[in-house]
């Protein structure tokens, strides 16, 4: 039985992700149809990137993963499909689909979209049923031409500081309040501004309303706050500057 | 394997809906469950007609759909299901099973509301537990006397004004701020109060916070604000009046 | 097919229930993934508690539960799984998993946790593959030794008032607003602080705007507002005093 997951930015009570699930089923009964979350803040597409990379290879081989976040839909943006380590992810080519495309092998063909589309849900018309067709075991050569190019976004790299720091930033604030960085660090004096935030192995390690880092589950530092919320406390947003010094030589 | 969807005002957090889901699997535990929304404001039965307009034919023959929004639980109004386009629908008579009883040829029954059913929670008790003998092939007709006059909600048809203009109006705010109207047309003049808005193929041929109208996805018009939100930005709710004259003959 | 349910308080944006369903369909493709919530509210293992207590034993035997709402994730805390009933539930030993360590013959094993597991997301690295291994069929005593004493959570009791009262509070307000309490009566004069709430059968049977009190779904006396909020208009929440006086002998 194909799996076939959905992330889109449109929320659950318009009915949009209805109609793409009517769509998928109707082409393919048998499917196992996982929602990964509709919550995306609209036309995020940099959330969704940071969160399709999270799970995408999590699941099985095979799995279809439908990420919809698409401002530019119904523009001369490219429709995606996308094979990589043996899954499959379709989508629109703004680079919500990147953590795949960043993997050795991945192919990528542009979708042909129907002349009855919609120009403005593209979900619905064109990748639902491309996923569908992938369920169904068509090749995803014949769904579309490879795409040279597609459009990828990185999650920023920290760079070195004048006095030998990585220079980072916080790439995310999750539903906890807790800000997750780019910094894969583990020892050494992290730094928010002009305060020093304490290493800790997880959450329970610090006191009632502490602030403390610790390594977050995708091995990134993150910072956060007992019985708290971390971006609130600290004022961090998406960008905030956060620096590490290592703990080497003096 | 039967699909079963899901339309509440519930909400998740407090296990209304793990509850009527644990009804359904407990019956029929090969079902295809899938939500469509829990998120319908309280008692937005309006809301919910329009979303199940939206899905409910996109979903395969046989597909049972629940949709439960429902202020009058206990009282005296019936419970329903309905067989419309080889589709089944169950949930209570207040209008938001409409799209399907508009069918030519839906079949309504009352369902009878077996003795032990709390009169806070036809979800559970009377609603997923229909729904479940639909699933394991049970005939409407079993379920109850057939009702020959259940409760329809229409959208409101546009108007013709003094000017030979349809008067329309907005019927729902989307999670986009997008304001859909009840005006099918294509070519013309749209306004607002008084701000003509212009009409566009889709959302990225306007500017940055430009307005613009575009033929939404369901075939109607609505207005849009490029990386904003028309309903803020327009003061657009439900109700709001919109006028479209034809481009036709001077 | 097994069945696996999933509660916690990670929201769905983030990506963390979409790692926890990948690490699921991977070991057991052919599972069905039943989502209650992810929005309990960050670290509300006291609504959890509640919620759990609604569903667990709706679903058929076999079932697996997966309840994650964690604060104490990493720590000393142990993590469980528990057979009751017939039906399997994992999650932290905070409390949370309590409604099925209540039921007589209730069996608890503490889980081990993996040495690669993150300090911070048991979810997605013990409780997730643990009830991977319940749904191959392995035994719940392959996966850890038996636990004494787990930590177990009650709703509070009412206790008798001064005049032969019951004094019970509010345990739970629900999305529509209404106050959940912990008393289960049903002849006999309600009252929150000085105002005294009339009974009636179901939400309908008030007036636009009028306060009453209804037997709720799962049998507990409930404080509603027909289109309104009782929560809001009376000033309920969590531990507000309620007090029934039953109507018996004056």
């Amino acid at each position: 039985m194909p799996i076939v997951t959905l992330l889109t930015d449109f929320g659950t009570t318009d009915g949009y992700v209805g109609e793409m699930k009517g769509v998928l089923l109707s082409e393919v009964p048998e499917a196992t149809v996982i929602d990964i979350t509709h919550e995306i803040p609209a036309h995020d597409v940099e959330l969704a990137r940071l969160t399709v990379a999270r799970y995408w290879r999590r699941f099985p081989r095979d799995t279809i993963h439908i990420a919809v976040v698409d401002p530019g839909v119904g523009s001369s943006r490219a429709a995606l499909a996308v094979a990589a380590d043996g899954r499959y992810l379709v989508g629109p080519d703004n680079g919500v689909l990147s953590p795949a495309l960043l993997v050795v092998g991945a192919q990528a063909v542009a979708l042909a979209v129907p002349s009855h589309s919609s120009a403005t849900f593209h979900g619905r018309d064109v990748f639902a049923p491309a996923a569908a067709r992938l369920a169904r075991g068509v090749s995803i050569h014949d769904l579309g031409d490879r795409l040279a190019s597609p459009i990828v976004r990185r999650t920023p790299e920290p760079r070195r500081g004048h006095h030998g720091e990585l220079v980072g930033q916080v790439i995310a604030i999750d539903r906890f309040g807790n800000a997750i960085t780019n910094l894969a660090g583990i020892a050494g004096e992290l730094r928010v501004a002009e305060q020093s935030i304490p290493l800790r192995r997880t959450y329970a390690d610090l006191a009632a309303g502490e602030v403390g880092a610790v390594i977050g589950s995708s091995g990134l530092i993150e910072i956060a706050v007992r019985d708290g919320r971390a971006a609130d406390v600290l004022e961090l947003s998406r960008g905030t500057t956060v620096t590490l010094r290592r703990a080497s030589a003096p």
